[in-house]
């Protein structure tokens, strides 16, 4: 087994610059924390390139490392690691998986225009992976997956299904080429999401918290849909409508 | 107007205390802060003690302060008090309005058995306002609705609709008394809600993030009903569980 025994060795200093888009982006790796998320990466074979634990932690024998290199570390390492006030004595890099080659099929799709908040994002792919979505498409001015606030909110979904950054322009022309029909959202016009039947194949189009689907994205939507507000509410937390969305239109 | 220089007024020091459950209990006061949430305060009409401006805050023509009393505050002051990191210029102080005699009509209600993240808790009150309920009933060891990150996720709606503390037996038995049929919901147990046809009049149990609704509960509901996980995700979020499911109850 290695041992890091300072926070000033190369590898940590790297994996601190990964809390930053940037970095992570040209190194085409991200950084997860805690035990759950390691477990999901190695039992979904995502592409763990070195995990780090603390000494002190015991790691359940259903974890199978394989080929991967395990590093030990000391708590003040894996502290300064961490993006979290309370790390949980296990993380890891890992690397970006593309699934550039995602092709569109017959199936359910989630297309996700400028969503912000890191929760919010993390909650809406795991709702989808519950829903049991074919894919998730990340459109231009959604915040980055790899961000680990929504690492932490997918709850390991990140790890069982393709989500990809893509033109949402394209992706609605290609569901037109193949009679997919591409429902938008919006708190104004269209149609109560009840009066929609569920369907077998479709895509979702969630828009921005404050700002809802783009314009141009909803002239193309084949329909609408809203969610009634009842009370006084001005609106839905996004990932709430895209639950209750996405588990009508899936029936 | 009055005017507060100095974050060693005692009232100053008093609204910091506020952030303590203990003290907003003792006091039955709760402080808020920010336009949105002010404005609901005043538009709803609820208990508002006196609200608090920086000079630079620009005042909605439409906010009606009636006889109110308003302080003005430095910048450095209203960051004293602030529970946030970055202060929006408006904050006031509410008393708790008493709704212990609220009584059980045939209506929709959520009963909430132990959320403890304020961030859920503040969604599905935002969730039940947006689905029209009559009313929230907090069982024991859920998490302080005064919490400033519970008032901030409700987005308002704490202002909108009644909710008190209880005991959800004591709830339960009246529902039953009332011929108003109470859902449980689990994992494992139960019936698909998608089974279950929408009703004019139920009570719905959503429970704690971990461990659910509490069993004696569960045992005394007349049906329990679960989301069926299609994908790989072990669970969905409780706002989004109970965002699905009261839209789905609700009709």
């Amino acid at each position: 087994m290695k041992r890091i025994e300072s926070a000033k060795n190369p590898k940590i200093k790297h994996i601190k610059r990964l809390h930053k888009r940037k970095q992570r982006e040209k190194d085409n790796q991200f950084f997860i924390e805690g035990p759950h998320l390691v477990e999901e990466a190695l039992h979904y074979e995502a592409a763990v390139q070195e995990v780090f634990l603390e000494e002190e932690f015991s790691v359940p024998s259903s974890w199978d490392f394989k080929d991967i290199p395990v590093t030990f570390v000391p708590e003040a390492v894996m502290k300064e690691m961490s993006a979290t006030e309370t790390p949980q004595g296990v993380a890891a890099v890992c690397n970006m998986t593309a699934v550039s080659n995602l092709t569109l099929e017959q199936g359910r799709y989630l297309f996700i225009d400028g969503i912000q908040d890191p929760g919010n994002l993390g909650t809406i792919i795991r709702t989808a992976d519950a829903a049991g979505l074919t894919a998730v498409i990340l459109g231009e001015g959604t915040v980055d997956l790899y961000n680990d606030k929504v690492l932490r909110s997918t709850q390991g979904s990140v790890f069982h299904l393709p989500i990809v950054r893509g033109d949402l322009e394209d992706w609605v022309e290609k569901c037109k080429k193949k009679n997919i029909p591409v429902f938008g959202t919006g708190i104004e016009m269209g149609t109560t999401h009840t009066a929609i039947e569920p369907q077998e194949t479709f895509a979702l189009l969630i828009g921005n918290e404050g700002s809802g689907v783009s314009e141009f994205l909803l002239a193309k939507s084949d329909q609408n849909l809203y969610i009634p507000i009842h009370g006084k509410a001005e609106s839905l937390n996004a990932a709430v409508a895209a639950g209750i969305l996405l588990y009508h239109l899936r029936g």
